[in-house]
């Protein structure tokens, strides 16, 4: 079983340190390593002392290193796109845009970078991916792909299903209405497609919420804005159910105050990392945390079915920070520029919330 | 007319402070400023002595600051989109799904940003904003939204124009056949739509290319990482019609080696930015170069009828990271991973091209 690590913080210099210093503290216990990085990244490629390339390459025994770049990604998932559509298009209909000339637009970065990541996992070639991603809300909500797919998913089958077909084609009126009545669609095709899909939102989901298959490590130095903003990412890391398991404290210029970043972010284990010097990585692969134990780090949600409660573990946040809306059958929490609908076990669903409480760090919700 | 500014970097602490005194900077010449920012930005919060709030407030004489929060934009933007479907679908037809409980999936936030920017620049309450996003690729997709939509638009219109619907009705046969080609489609409100869409984006791609109404300054450092990014998004932003006006090199600890930088940078103009301390912005606001003069810079697309030749700037990128492609009817540059589908003129469209070259910065291709 493969396991992924990334990191989230501010994307600089430092990001990057700490996560080749993983990958090679990784690679050192004769472990197969594949560093993900972005494109561009000049501080990868002068710290690795090596150019990247848009395929994996091994730069080191067990450590390999790929760039993830959009438009190479693109080429690649654009010929299985052709492939799937093949399938539910008439043969006949040919869309004549080649992968080429298909422009990027925002989101693409994230949605290939996950595919990217998801299909190095899935092929077993390496036993740890470390990806040094932008560490950010992005990285979140790419992260967070697998819950937002569950929960469109579910919604908008559920608004299709409610939609009154019969109501639609009285509107529109004449013949389409009674060609959409009476169309012979191929539904084995969509039942199959509905299923895979289904199969696939469930295995994502479920890497994303275990701490042994995916994890992330925040990044800081002792500064406020960087503490402030690590907490904020921690915080929000629990609306994508993304567990972190630990804190690497970044050492600039001079000792970080360690007691202080304990206390912002307990119960986490903060790990002080030396700066980078003349390339010497080993005072840094030291002072890296055993990556090999898993650290037990509150569960991002906890149904208690007996006192009928809900914990949202949301740490880095206060009061007026977190918000609770219930709309028609769903309940969402608001929190670090996200949301997230609450997928209650069947004794709580459809059940009136009585009480919505938030003592830092948790959100404690009542039925 | 408003005039947006924004900057290309490492988007740390140096970027916000360097955006920070850009606006004081335009402020102290009584200019309306509205300095937007993101979320979570504890950098900002810490340097403007203030917590940032999702609606614009004076924070000093004519100095505005707001923070683009995806939640809040999308609950503007949901009321508009539900008002649009109004327009198009049945009235009997609902879709009950809430604004409250849609999650934001990567590229909304671009998308979201790009439309509250957008807003702000049409509704004239400002004379200068200035932009402190994140400054890297993404910031670019943001930006390169208008070009991306022309492109989008254009090519799509074509192949949907090319689709032959009597054979899409032959291979579906049956009743949906024969509705599809007898459909009595309001085809009034989809022109109307259509014209409107178009005059957006044309008005848009107009602001883009125009550095009086739209420019970057690259932030940097005297770091050989630092450098490398920003020459790289410097030659990125060609690819999305943005111009770039100068570079902003901050001095973190040793005086920058400005000769060094200006060699990089040709032909753009550099200031050494000297590092904030204890809340003193007057020498930073002194080493800002004058934005009211904006200076030349060349094209990212030059077209010479006479020798039959286009000029694409490039600069940042080697000969290796240039790749021209003609696809079908489109010309495309694929530099900075990203892709720019060059529209040529009536002359020149549809010809073989005979030649193209690459010689630092930029690309000449012949037909």
């Amino acid at each position: 079983m493969s396991r992924i690590i990334t990191f989230l913080g501010k994307a600089d210099t430092r990001h990057t340190t700490v996560a080749i210093a993983t990958a090679k503290w990784f690679a050192q216990y004769s472990q197969r390593v594949l560093l993900v990085t972005h494109n561009p990244n000049p501080s990868a490629e002068l710290l690795l002392e090596t150019s990247l390339k848009a395929t994996p390459q091994e730069i080191a025994p067990n450590l390999s290193v790929v760039q993830l770049q959009a438009t190479v990604l693109l080429e690649q998932v654009w010929e299985e796109v052709k492939k799937w559509l093949a399938l539910y298009l008439p043969p006949s209909v040919k869309m004549e845009i080649y992968s080429g000339e298909v422009i990027i637009l925002p989101g693409f970065d994230s949605l290939l970078s996950f595919n990217a990541l998801r299909k190095y996992y899935q092929s077993e070639d390496y036993d740890v991916i470390i990806y040094d991603g932008r560490g950010d809300l992005e990285s979140l909500r790419m992260l967070g792909i697998p819950n937002i797919a569950d929960w469109y998913f579910r919604r908008f089958r559920e608004a299709l299903e409610s939609l009154d077909l019969s109501k639609i084609a009285d509107s529109i009126g004449g013949p389409l209405a009674s060609a959409l009545l009476s169309a012979n669609m191929d539904t084995r095709k969509v039942q199959d497609a509905i299923v895979q899909i289904q199969d696939w939102i469930a295995k994502s989901v479920a890497v994303v919420g275990d701490a042994k298959r995916l994890s992330a490590y925040l990044v800081t130095t002792d500064e406020p804005a960087a503490i402030a903003e690590a907490r904020w990412l921690w915080g929000s890391a629990q609306q994508v159910d993304l567990r972190v398991s630990g804190v690497l404290a970044y050492q600039s210029y001079e000792a970080a105050n360690k007691t202080e970043l304990e206390q912002a972010f307990a119960p986490l284990k903060v790990n002080l990392i030396p700066a980078l010097q003349k390339h010497n990585w080993e005072p840094l692969l030291e002072a890296l945390p055993d990556f090999k134990t898993i650290p037990h780090v509150p569960q991002p949600l906890t149904v208690d079915l007996v006192q009928r409660q809900v914990q949202v573990f949301l740490p880095g946040f206060s009061k007026s920070q977190v918000k609770l809306t219930q709309l028609g059958t769903e309940l969402t929490v608001e929190a670090g520029d996200q949301r997230r609908n609450i997928v209650l076990p069947d004794e709580l669903r459809n059940q009136p919330v009585t009480g919505g409480k938030f003592e830092e760090p948790y959100l404690v919700i009542s039925f």
